[in-house]
């Protein structure tokens, strides 16, 4: 299945383009999660895995169709750490979740395909960020039909303008023409629902240029990252959205919290699943509007 | 140690700026040695390990003192991948070399941090590549004393030019503007040979640009793929190279060869690791005449 289809089901199956970002660090793990590790003997990076597991779960039971586990954040810890990410990913596709991997990749050719190699065969994910200061052979690789991409173009991070915002002699900005390039890799590689699975990365706070990036990539799917504790608003992905859309699914967004959902604080006496749960309710009821 | 001092010493003990990059695949692995890692019980992926850490002492032989592992050969066999990568880069350490880890990693802050934290305390590699596109915050937590970072300026890959080379309104190249934000980040950080522990990969192949880079970037190391396989020359490095050195360490260039080196045919009857030390040896000859 062409993956633009998938996933537009798979946010229609929601009712609301919503993703959950798995961001796990020992420090904001709940005590409670790293209490039941400990008593099955695992250590702290199991403790990841365990605390992923537990969160999948809760997400999935308020609707979630879609996470984007950080692959840094399992990455940082080595070996164990890739076990876990493995382990976290096998788990989403066993309840029926859609995994965009966050790994930010980008290399040249050779180096590329061995990225892609391990992000689609060995860990199986629906999709993964790349990274593309290479250029357009560096993506390539990442093209794959039943796979999807997502190119990073206008980001959410503090100081992305220096790089992303500089306008060029023809007038685009490079955020432009990442975004045309995006385009037109992608462009012919459109699903049933008319949406490509090249799509972008665009920050919940760069809504000011949303508008402006949406006319360059009418048919692509933006993944947006920084929205809730970042500082995105609902308004703010209001302007990013497609035309002439008949279900969430065709909206071509799809909206990523993290922190803001993982770590949402339980009250006294409360399982911490329960207060993950309810943030995810929260934020899929919150996107609802959007629709 | 500042990492410029340390990687200007490594090379000066070489007499050329050599670094051998280790990319290993299992097709182009030589056979003798699948076979002896098969002798000891070893599957594929801890053939790739044994393969570099033979490779490492042929290049040592050969008085190279910098290797570049590229990640992606490992990542690709998920975890049983990066318990090889951890073995080779040990091997390194034991050996006396220079690691710099071709990683090519760029993401927002404190998941950049969880990369640095994996590359340096994790991995213990002196020196990471990293990719600019998320602007200069998403590189400072890669800054660190005593360990080194080549920021990805112009590469050598045939598509570098669609997002590397158009001009902003300002008169620079992006690559210029990238060099600029490299030179801004790091040039308050030099060590006693004046180098700056921030440092460039500036593609061989791209030498037409080089010297513009260089009088951008004056007191930064380039680390410079491409030469030999991909078509670098030894006149192409000249044009990168900084003015007022005193020894090949002040060169400010570090030259990396790859497949022309570890995968170098071994006569009939001549062991693998014979001819992987005599194109080691070839390398550094060539490079030398640089000094």
């Amino acid at each position: 299945m062409h993956f633009a289809d998938t996933l537009a089901e798979a946010i229609d199956r929601c009712g609301a383009p919503a993703c959950v970002g798995l961001d796990p660090v020992l420090e904001k793990i709940p005590q409670s999660s790293l209490d039941s590790t400990a008593r099955e003997g695992g250590d702290d990076v199991e403790a990841l895995g365990d605390f992923c597991i537990g969160v999948l779960s809760a997400v999935r039971d308020a609707g979630v169709t879609v996470v984007k586990p950080q692959s840094a954040c399992f990455e940082r810890h080595g070996a164990p750490g890739f076990v876990q990410l493995e382990r976290v990913v096998a788990e989403a596709h066993r309840l029926g979740l859609l995994v965009i991997l966050d790994a930010k990749r980008g290399d040249i050719g050779v180096s590329a395909q061995h990225y892609a190699a391990w992000v689609f065969d060995h860990l199986d994910a629906h999709a993964v960020t790349v990274s593309p200061y290479l250029g357009p052979d560096t993506l390539e690789p990442f093209v794959r039909d039943g796979r999807g991409m997502f190119v990073l173009v206008r980001t959410s991070n503090p100081e992305s303008d220096t790089v992303q915002s500089p306008i060029l002699a023809d007038g685009r900005s490079i955020a432009e023409l990442m975004a045309d390039t995006v385009r037109e890799i992608g462009d012919h590689r459109r699903g049933g629902r008319g949406l490509s699975d090249i799509g972008a990365v665009v920050g919940a706070t760069k809504a000011a240029e949303a508008a402006a990036l949406r006319r360059r990539m009418p048919d692509q799917f933006f993944l947006v990252p920084g929205f809730g504790a970042q500082g995105g608003t609902i308004d703010d992905v209001r302007r990013m959205m497609r035309e002439g859309a008949r279900t969430p699914g065709e909206l071509g967004v799809v909206v990523n919290a993290s922190r803001s959902v993982i770590y949402a604080p339980a009250h006294p006496g409360e399982p911490w699943q329960g207060a993950v749960r309810a943030a995810a309710e929260s934020l899929v009821r919150e996107l609802r509007e959007l629709c």
